[in-house]
């Protein structure tokens, strides 16, 4: 990313929900501009590949695409292009999210990509020896998220804490500046303080705002559980 | 697709051309939109995910996505869900496309979920057999590309006029509804006019307009060629 | 395959099953071969590549691999080439099952080779759509195996008999020569016995004989169930 | 590996070339083991998965598979379970062959279940990041192997030696004890005195191996190389 990104970040990633599909991408995603704007916290958007321009007209908060190919410009129907996520407002990208894992050599070729194109890289990794993985790749961020506790409201900094401290531990020995996020399960302000306190610089968070009630009021609960 | 396709059809897939990415895309579309206007032919758009919204809100002409997966909403993180791509303004999409191969089984649950959300299907296919086992799944449209003269400058419907014949026999035979259609290396409006006599029912062109130094005038000369 | 296929046939796919792994897989092939010498009913063994050449040098019954990649000889560590297991004694080879789906224009490649080198081909389906697409390839055998089905005991010939009479009637019409089997689920001499009345000429079965107490003597119901 | 691997080593990968499959594979493999007997050096060979058993049976050198698949016993049609190729005689297996490449998790997976199951695993690497990303998922062996450079008969030790004396320094920061071997190009026995000069402890050779008019002299070469 061009401009320092500035942390604790929280990213909402929209996934392919129809809560944040279209029209409710961009309310959805006004909801966490207005929580970022009274908090001054970062948070950050991660909209759907069709809903990145209309998102990004309608917001000023960072926004990211959930993927790209390890592509450029050419021959290459119904891929993702950085130049084209990029055109369209997005700063940055989620990389091997599990649910669009990718292989090693594509990781490297999209953080390759990213860097060219100033486009911030947020590599999601499942595991500390994956972690590590991802961080010698040289990333801006890295997204700790065991994919057994994705979505079920476990979150992460509290079922396994020493995943998270361990990863961290051994992710700085590798790359002392990336930058550490954990996800999954988050949903309430005090997994994001126990996050904050296991030594990680935001999260990555999806159904725990996309589908609750109140998607407002729960992210304000993390931005200000940053604070504390 | 909810109105029935007017043919002859051209339709004009950006891949992910520099040529046809961002601004670029809203420009040549409105190109196609002025052809179509000025001819009264048919002419479909199939530009990158991120440019959808952009171009379907720029133009009256139809837009196309170049793929969509076989997902529901939920939790896919960088897929590209049906929904989507059609709350931004997509009328169809392409599947399957040579750059952008898909399993059999994917095949068939893609052409259910365009059923279902009223989008047109348009199953390209390389060879007679895979045309005819596309044909079975039932979409809307076929469109035939061998693959080793896509870009090449030599049209399908010259280099290789026993492909095209055979394959609408033997797809009519399970199929007597879908529309036909062929691609690969049609560069000139006469390439279009042989496709026609054939029996095709128009054409899916890429890099003969994308990259052409004129892209309207080509594009002119294709939709006059329908009419010979 | 150069011989001709003896119908009925029961094809038994050990999978990656412990129980159908190394010399597993060879003193099951072997209870194999007794059921068919003691029935004279055709039975073919589709173990593991590595079990292949094992196996059959014990057995004289027809061994399958259980796929086999898209590639001729050449630079393709890691894959399966037709040469390879031929040579190990394969006579054919299981495409696209659904633990193992394949792109369209890869189970069209992979028919074609088994044709050059004499194997036969048995291509799994999951819907009726399917099977007539796959039947358009021209393989030698469909094998119609809905996945929701496949390891529960609940045979697709009574559960859903109407998808085995509705398959058969349209791949009929596509493809009138090839062979037609039916799986998932099979577990009972019953579910063999109505899967050939609804018009099959057999069956392909894996944890409903593999997994048995006693595979012999499932197996051997099996095969007498082919004669009521 | 249960034992400890001698090194300096040379592994010789099969592929799928017609010259080293079946009845090939096994006197290729004899070839590699009359050198080793007189040369004394440590070679590996890894034939394709169904010549496994014949070659492992045929000569008392170390035989690998080329891929396996992150998997464990169970319903998994086509693919590679370690188990398999370790009752076929297997010692150890590659991963992530630039042509068989893998996921970030799978290659993770793959790691874990090689080491319960003491089969000696090698992760293939294209470049110094991915070499110390694959160092920090701690497999026995990585082997260099740029892409651009497999089967030309330029070796990566004299056309990038700082790719390797590089990629050597940045892997020994994470993982102090992986064997480090380098592929790609090696024809002469002069590259693998290079490829040792610069701090490897051995070589992954194939083509240059494999298609040679006399194979035995070439390995013979590379092993009396190994020495100086």
């Amino acid at each position: 990313m061009q401009e320092k990104l500035q942390t604790p970040v929280i990213i909402v990633n929209f996934k392919t929900y129809s809560e944040a599909t279209g029209r409710n991408a961009v309310e959805l995603a006004k909801k966490a501009e207005k929580v970022s704007n009274e908090t001054k916290v970062s948070i950050i958007v991660a909209p759907q590949f069709a809903d990145i321009s209309a998102v990004a007209e309608a917001v000023k908060i960072p926004v990211f695409a959930q993927h790209i190919d390890s592509i450029r410009p050419g021959s290459y129907t119904g891929h993702v292009l950085a130049d084209s996520v990029k055109e369209a407002g997005a700063k940055g990208t989620l990389i091997n999210h599990s649910e669009k894992q990718l292989k090693l050599s594509e990781i490297d070729e999209i953080i390759g990509i990213t860097r060219e194109k100033g486009l911030a890289s947020v590599v999601c990794a499942n595991n500390p020896n994956i972690s590590v993985a991802a961080a010698a790749l040289k990333p801006d961020i890295i997204a700790i998220e065991p994919p057994e506790l994705i979505g079920t409201g476990i979150p992460v900094s509290k079922a396994k804490p020493e995943v998270v401290t361990n990863t961290i531990k051994r992710v700085r020995e590798v790359n002392p500046k990336v930058t550490i996020l954990c996800g999954a399960g988050i949903s309430h302000g005090e997994d994001v303080a126990v996050a904050l306190k296991l030594g990680t610089q935001g999260v990555l968070v999806a159904s725990g705002v996309v589908k609750a009630k109140d998607p407002y009021k729960i992210l304000r609960e993390f931005a200000e559980a940053t604070k504390t």
